[in-house]
């Protein structure tokens, strides 16, 4: 049961990180949708590896191949399947890896969990590469979304201890035009100068990713089990490296007094708000004016060239390894376009689990 | 679609703040396994109001009463549905809230949401009261995995500035004999004062509670869409007033470096482990065999005594309210074991699908 | 996973025939919903055995008590549960019936599935028992679709060999002034002196029940998996001693030819109608316009008061018994509301589906 | 929701009949099967068309292309994608059926649903070609099945007023040699000359289809709302052209007697068993030990070659149309394996289900 997400859409993804193809099949999606191609191309690119010096030099063209649920540019209310093939693929680097499992990496688990049939190799089903049809799919609910005035707007706050100054909504164009995804020209460039040195000594670091959410229906989001957190966590926990999220002020929160977080509303603009934000546009699990807003805790890339302790799985040996392989110093700049891409999946499931959705 | 958690399990909550009842259905529980109801009352009384001079003094027996599913002691392999008695419900405080929302309330969800017939009243399904039915039920979980050597400890780590030195496991006993939930004798003390003085100026404060699960069956947790922590997270941002979930070093892993946050494994007592456990014991989704370990964010109560500034619902004018009624002055110490039981509940329903459970 | 429908509506069951009560769940109405009490009990009153001659004698007064999700008569939006208690339960007619499962019936069942601890008086919750609460959610969703037009008729079409002539939509009242619900005086009148000399011999006999769903919002259904067949006879087959269904001329099909069951279209009153509607108003999953209409099949009543073999599930001797207690000598009569119910829970949550729901 | 099946498998189906492909993803299937490409092979050619002179001479080669979930000839854990190609479309014969839909079709349903952006070539996924991907995926469960011993037989037991005599588990072997899927000879002549004679008239019929599972677990199904019987007609009624159900003697036990219906136990082999088999293996939604026999009711092929009368769905005017392409005469044939597809896929759901799964 472990591939698929399914409530008002559904969402199954395939494939593997050096297998044939990597895929997704998206179902929920209501029929005479205009599906704009250079929308998804355009998120595909900014996920994709070997766009800059930064990122890994695997170099994978990922077009999308719709292949089901859209006829004649709008999706027919079928199932949609989009296929993105895997190119480029070197398999060599990760034999001597076989039964060494790189720490930090999801490598061990799939041993514990699948044995000898696991799918190994560049880290089968659980490697990065799945993200690919998530942007895929999100890219198709994002449309959907900015066609009803909704906007998201993922960005990385924090690289290692770099933090780019100011905390709001910041137009996409400003963001991707900067490398680091950092919509600020000198934490922009303090990053890039640290991602070469890490890239020149072979090690990686993490990242926070801020997501704004502008224009959210009020009402979306269900008591309990349903909260806009409980979905919006769920989709973003499915994307490796993910390792804490956070809404509104978050942690900082538990060090707040109650007359302090407490945020008094406003009647503005059709809806109810409040300034400081403090919940992240959440009360009671549902949205109820203001902006959402969350971050999303990276780890660092697990996968680094510094010779590294590890154990043979099979002979509980210890070992020495080196990875090898072209991996990023910081997958959360790649992970920025991927959390905008589960945001906007989760927020078109609870839309249209409202109701309200026309 | 909101009440509900299904999978391997399935879990529906009903019931209200000020209504006659509140309660929960238990699915998906197989046959044949004892129930301890001492087991089940002593959580319930953990997590119960007026039990100490530093949460509300609203006095609930909250007995729990079992209607199906257990028959002579032993579950029967029916659903399971719990009742739990609202008693020293005192609604009168609430209708001169009825259209003024208290800030960093659910209120007014509740107004957006549902409109005229809404259920108001103590906060309606939006409160903390709902809580009790999840308590009820991870009891019954908790009890499953202790009788196969999973052990789940939550307790408090930090309120406000408070923290709580060590991070370790820590046995219940050692938990609950301290009104705090703060398994050290001195921070307990600290916090004990802070809130008295709290209560004393009407005030509120949030808090951090770090939960550590022993002994998880290496393997479960599912790849993508139901990883480990998606089901956690989902579950434990259920409960309300939570805005935060982190795994291992989480957030402070977005500052590290990966030749510091990777972690070699080791071969120990049958199992693989890691030193640091950075990851918090998952790596890709999937429990490889440390102890899981998560931390989770509470705000401060909403409902403080200081007035407040909000506006009228309906006519959008502002105007002056104070809360009055029975609030703790931390809910963070109360929903310890509530994030206990969800924790219960998430394992409980991966392990079942995982294909391990015996 | 069992005791649960889940998808835009969700019901959960719970209890069992000798336990404390039986009730359910239901999630997923929206709020606002004025719910009608009497609507409730008239439904009731229909399935409750002990009202005529021809029904079980065990006495029940089936009074449904809703304990969330209606506040001051109108649903709240929060999950609806409903206890019926029950009463006048006489277990001892089932000691010696322990290990000597009755031929026809699911004690052996409850034996294999869940052995030693499975909840075996009167049935456990494979009982006909648990339609009751069955019946209260149905009638729910009954209410909310007759507020929109939409009417549904169950009756007993056949008794045995006994056939009710016609087959179109009868009006609630004419159905149940019927004692056996055939809407036909003289079928009646045939059907009850029948029922009378099985009473006597202490046999049983099974019945078919027709349905029709007038007033179907066109596009109901969705294709492949949630076809309206498919949701419908889901829930259909949920009912004890149900072993068929057939939508529109079902097995007659078979045998017709394609020029003699296809069907024109017609246009009238602003709907797509056919007049032979052997189709059942379902085509390729999906309502078009049509009346909906599907029989069901029921088996005889499997507890007779004929001496009957059967073999110890523990010592497999082969062993006599008669069954004691009270039994309806045809079930198919009560179970004509049940059906009913099904019908509107199914429409229900596809219409809830279909986002034409308002 | 409506193209995914999702219980403790998934199934997701997608593509249309004239789009580019076919195909799907099942998701849950254990890791380390050994997947047998014959098998599934020999199933797809069993389902395909153009393989006899008695059904459609479209020419499909229907090979499946795995490109996902299977590593080296064994199931890696992850979703199994297949794709098959559609080849041999021609699309021309639709154009004019596009306003006019045929009668006993889908086609106005896709109009009612979807409107101008409906899929609507060849019936879009309205198409009996949708069970191409149904055949693949089941074929893959039945592999699992097999390999633990239980048999799943399906045949054509009537087509028009064609029966073939005995009603008993067949091998496929003896099924597939027979054009007509009736394992014996006389009634597979006199059935291939009634097709020969339908399809010189243009006309078609209808056929029933019976299922033999042999073997099945004792105790899999799961009580009310999974029940075997509620899981697989939710399966087989998602098969275009079903309109039909019964498990055991279904229908016929409305006119039995309890006495006569009512089947005692024996104890045979190391399962509880009973002769007659009225309740076709199932008590109480649940497996006792019997084969599990149901049959299921196909509709003539609505696609015929005589005149109709139709409507134009825009103008409401009266049309004539005379349907062309290639269709079968009786469609009932080419069902048999996906009927027995369906079968093994809900028994494969409830056997992983039950925890008795190894």
């Amino acid at each position: 049961m472990s591939f698929i997400f399914k409530d008002s859409i559904s969402l199954s993804i395939f494939g593997s990180s050096h297998g044939e193809l990597v895929g997704c099949t998206l179902g929920g999606i209501p029929s005479g949708i205009k599906i704009d191609l250079a929308l998804i191309s355009r998120w595909m690119e900014r996920r994709a590896p070997g766009k800059s010096s930064l990122t890994t030099q695997r170099k994978e063209s990922d077009e999308v191949k719709i292949v089901s649920g859209v006829v004649d540019g709008y999706t027919d209310g079928g199932a949609i399947t989009m296929l993105i093939s895997n190119s480029d693929v070197i398999s060599k680097h990760y034999d001597e890896l076989r039964d060494n499992p790189r720490p930090g990496h999801g490598d061990i688990s799939l041993f514990i969990k699948y044995g000898d049939h696991r799918n190994f190799s560049g880290g089968g089903f659980l490697s990065g590469r799945m993200t690919a049809p998530l942007v895929a799919a999100g890219s198709i609910a994002l449309g959907i979304l900015n066609d009803r005035g909704i906007e998201i707007s993922s960005y990385l706050e924090q690289m290692g201890e770099i933090r780019c100054p100011g905390n709001q909504y910041v137009r996409e164009e400003e963001i991707y035009r900067h490398e680091t995804r950092m919509p600020d020209t000198t934490s922009d460039s303090r990053a890039s100068e640290m991602l070469k040195k890490l890239a020149s000594e072979g090690d990686s670091t993490g990242g926070i990713i801020g997501t704004h959410i502008m224009n959210v229906p009020p009402g979306i989001g269900e008591p309990l089990f349903d909260s806009v957190e409980s979905v919006l966590s769920h989709l973003t926990f499915s994307i490796p490296g993910v390792k804490g999220i956070e809404f509104g002020s978050g942690f900082a929160m538990s060090s707040m007094k109650g007359s302090e977080s407490n945020d008094p509303f406003e009647w503005k603009d059709g809806r109810f708000v409040s300034a400081k934000n403090h919940n992240g546009g959440i009360l009671g699990g549902i949205a109820y004016g203001n902006p959402i807003y969350f971050r999303t805790a990276m780890k660092p890339t697990s996968s680094i060239r510094i010779e590294q302790d590890t154990i043979n799985v099979r002979t509980h040996e210890h070992e020495k390894i080196v990875v090898k392989g072209r991996h990023d110093p910081c997958i959360a700049i790649r992970a920025v376009p991927v959390v905008n891409s589960a945001a906007a999946l989760g927020i078109l499931d609870l839309f249209l689990r409202s109701g309200k959705f026309r």
